[in-house]
């Protein structure tokens, strides 16, 4: 079972609050939140009927999945949006379940729902980054005159002061909190195209139902559809392994200071030994390793996945779900535990 | 949510039997088998009171997770196992809880879990590996003598017959099968070494311990052990990769020659399209190469955690946790693919 | 032999624009430049003796490198910088010969030296990018209204425009030529910090010297030295796999247009088969999937490379000489060979 | 430019031995040889004109490649055999030049050319190998009795002998090398089936050509052409990475262990500072972790690259031309590194 929601090493390398968001549930209600208001789009563009939008609205209040066959529809579909709307139909008048995700193709609903469920994501993790900050902040504030040790090609150097190495530390994350809004700008956009990209279905109306339905959904619309345009997702993945990576900086850095015989960082807590009580293992220095070499090779996927043949590419498309909800989950993971970790370690001067 | 365990996507890209080899139950259940196992030779050989082992055995019996405990336990300690026997040890008494894991370290516990159940998996995944082998013999006992179009470099180039074509994806499997017990006899060993790796604590009796304890649990007693050498590991990762990858080239293949402009095979079945009704999606040979890039994109981190420091290095071990598991089901879901994908084409031959 | 500078591959994988920046002699050539700079802005801070600069600026102008012993005193430092300073000095009285790198190390030169011929790359492949985007304008411009099918999970699926399929393409590189400033920005620094970042040999001297070797070297001067900060150059790899991936989608549907049976993009021209001459291979078009998933491979070992351990880490800082000057010529080779492929194809419209 | 034939980096990271198997000139050598035994095994069985093969034999002896020629071939045709041919026949009359690489196809030539030249490599690693396995031997024959600290998850645990650490280190080696075998004979085969893997041009021949062949070129006959079966290429970069990641460890381990605070191992040489001439750098043992996290980096690719489509992928091929060669070559510096690293290092026991 992977880790991120197991049931004994969540705890260690989930993260519960975006764990929720990516959710088979979240996804669903944002998938239906897609469908209800591309009913209202369509409807002020008189593209549907009158009073489908509310039909559809009611319908998805209502809806609970049948996540078994949600599970098997999307075994034979490679998609859950199908079985999704068949499901949701059932509660619909044949005029109505016919209006219900009119011009749509199942991508702009799976691609969307990402979208609103990543921007709430980013908004988390930067708020993450910029506790992370803070706490380097107090740590340079109490420890940051205190001498200690460089080494460089791991041989003791010559004496820097704590404040040199925290900066080490914080610089690279403050660069990626600057770039947040740019990684969010990209992913924080409408997919919508219909099943070719061009919203053909809809005639001319197609940029103004996008520009309702991005306006409902509070997302950026772009200017054409980009099922087959996969930047954004690979500079999601690389700005998530850039923070995860110098995460995993601070981590190896004080796993070395912690060692007995360096002394050069104390724990006020740590991991406990099943065979040794004296060790204070560095367990979460060794974890921000660890999330960031997983990262460092999940990122390679995500740039694969840049080669998404056509108009779909079904086996492109796929490997991005299996590995873009992975690195958030290990971003959060790197957050929550520097977070602990940088509270918790004091630097110990050199004489 | 990973997909592996994911309501409505594990239909398409998970796998139930291998998948129960992975949970936390499972893990625990061999955890405790390893615990048993151990009393049990330990007092065989003199190392603990008489009666321990039995004390210890109905403890197990008796014994029901406080997973949220645990889970909390783990994020302290970076490992389960410390956590685990404080539980356990609540159900015995004083003596008894210092027999229990007497001499050995969490690290024993943890990998010996795995490697139990990797076997059963392998085990598995060689019985799927000659069924598929079966199902493409078949496949050209029907279709073997037609004429279809080779094509290199993307352009067709002259007629073979699809026996050559089931050939190419036939043989890589093969060989993988035939390296299935190289894998299992790498995997299939017993971790016991204490803290350090050199059961310290059993004085003489650490090897004699050892003997009893592999045999009671069905594993190979390798030399020493094995806590910071992981190439077993690492030549599980590359053969689980390979097998996909040879997977993904049939897909990939299938779905070349399913394109209906090129039309040398149908699909007798396929995925629907929430939009164009008339598709026949060639879902299973998509996924096929989802799966194949998915694997070969973490075994590099597999390889990375090859540098392994010191005599246990958190950092590297734990990334194995959260890469191989999901290996072997995506290894799992692809065998599993291939083998009704294989059951539902048919090769038209050029007239 | 690597391909980049191979005798017969490297006309096909390499780019003779950008390899000139990487040779041994454009990196012996930017370190003298810095070493110069450097000689030049202490002087003028009085740090070392005045004449020293001219003196420096002589001895380098004059230097020829004895490169059999660079290679061999940099197997032995693990970098050339001992070894060129030592021949560098052979031409240079004691005393200047102590002011030559003054306060410097030798991770100043050599990062020095990188930045100053990737922003020179930089500018070239933001040429190129250009250029292929105004390739791309210029066949829509002819063949933008034709009529082609869309594809989508490898079934054809509907008309589109063949001025949908382009924007496909363009989009994401017009989205990457737009983030060059960024990238150039965060790789056009200087690097100087001395042995372990604080210029500590310069006392109160060091932030004018580094701002006048800034402006000497025409670099940016961030706020601390950035030995160990390693953001701006996984952030390079990712661009760069951005674009390579982004060509790479136009690849795989260029080859995949061009298949005989699909006929919807003529290639004018194409490799020839020793076998077969009636073919016309998309070998440009295959190369660019080729760069594309050799560059997404590699970004991973660039991330790796985040966890840079304390002041200096020979490991991980070497991982970067091995992995990101092949990632610029193969991006360089990408544009290059995308635009000589976009200049050869033709779409054929559908009746 | 590459590291590997870099003027002054190869000393460091490239290995001369191996090097000189993957040059441009050692590439052709081999495929001349190929197209001489082929022609003689052709001509033995009456499929081309007595005298055929002597003839073909002289213009082979008396060949120099125009280079220039050849990349611009290359550049075209996405393989050098073409071009290559196009040379040699001018030295032939016109029927011996039809003669000439009858029946086969380019990548019958190349391919078995780079299964010609790996196994002599592999021969050459092979003895490295043992080498260094030998040289841990003696290591622990003088050092293995001493007792040092063992460190668990970056802490201090308890004491243990040299014996323990070493055997960590030979262990994994040793059973490299007992895989060498089963790599050297899947790699070491010949590749022959014309066009489509068929050797159709050769009717009833084919068999009997390809068996002289294979016996004249010292290689084994598979059952069939392995054009598109590339499960050999992708488990040789595994058991090349396998051997870089135990070597890696071992660097980890040492570069740790020579920590000035820790002083468990001492080096007797080591690198220079270009600033703090006081330090002896694990120059060595760095680079050991930078080659196992370089070919853990590759080896991901070559798993990508077994997803080769149809009969011959020129995208999947040209892939594994980028980067299996800078694996041997990254396998080659290692184990030379590894056995000047194991001579200049000495345990400290402690007190």
């Amino acid at each position: 079972m992977p880790v991120f929601d197991h049931p004994f090493l969540s705890g260690l390398l989930g993260d519960d609050a975006v764990a929720k968001q990516l959710t088979a549930e979240a996804d669903i209600a944002a998938m239906l939140q897609f469908e209800v208001a591309l009913a209202g789009a369509e409807e002020a563009e008189g593209v549907i009927a009158a009073g489908s939008a509310e039909r559809i609205g009611a319908a998805a209040d209502a809806f609970s999945a049948d996540l078994a066959a949600l599970n098997e529809a999307t075994a034979r579909d490679g998609v859950v949006v199908p079985g999704l709307l068949a499901q949701l139909r059932k509660g619909l008048d044949a005029e109505t379940a016919q209006a219900l995700h009119f011009g749509a193709t199942s991508q702009d609903v799976v691609d969307t729902s990402f979208a609103m469920r990543t921007v709430a994501i980013l908004d988390e993790i930067g708020g993450r980054l910029a506790g992370v900050i803070a706490r380097l902040d107090r740590l340079e504030a109490r420890d940051g005159n205190k001498t200690v040790m460089a080494h460089t090609r791991m041989q003791a150097a010559m004496p820097v002061t704590v404040s040199r190495k925290i900066a080490s530390w914080r610089g690279p994350l403050m660069r990626q909190a600057e770039r947040l809004g740019d990684v969010r700008r990209a992913i924080g956009i409408l997919h919508f195209g219909g099943p070719v990209g061009t919203l053909g279905a809809l005639g001319g109306k197609g940029p103004a139902v996008a520009q309702r339905l991005a306006e409902a959904l509070g997302l950026d619309l772009p200017e054409g559809a980009r099922h087959a345009e996969r930047d954004a997702q690979a500079a999601l993945a690389a700005w998530l392994s850039a923070i995860t990576g110098s995460l995993g900086k601070a981590g190896a850095d004080i796993a070395l200071a912690s060692q007995q015989e360096m002394d050069e960082i104390e724990l006020s807590r740590g991991g406990g030994s099943s065979a040794m009580p004296h060790k204070v293992n560095p367990v979460g220095a060794e974890i921000l390793v660890t999330l960031a070499r997983f990262n460092a090779t999940l990122v390679s996927g995500m740039h694969q996945a840049l080669v998404h043949e056509n108009e779909r590419s079904g086996a492109a498309w796929t490997l991005e779900w299996m590995i873009l909800p992975q690195m958030l989950l290990a971003t959060a993971a790197a957050t929550r535990t520097a977070d602990g970790l940088f509270q918790s370690i004091a630097f110990v001067a050199i004489d």
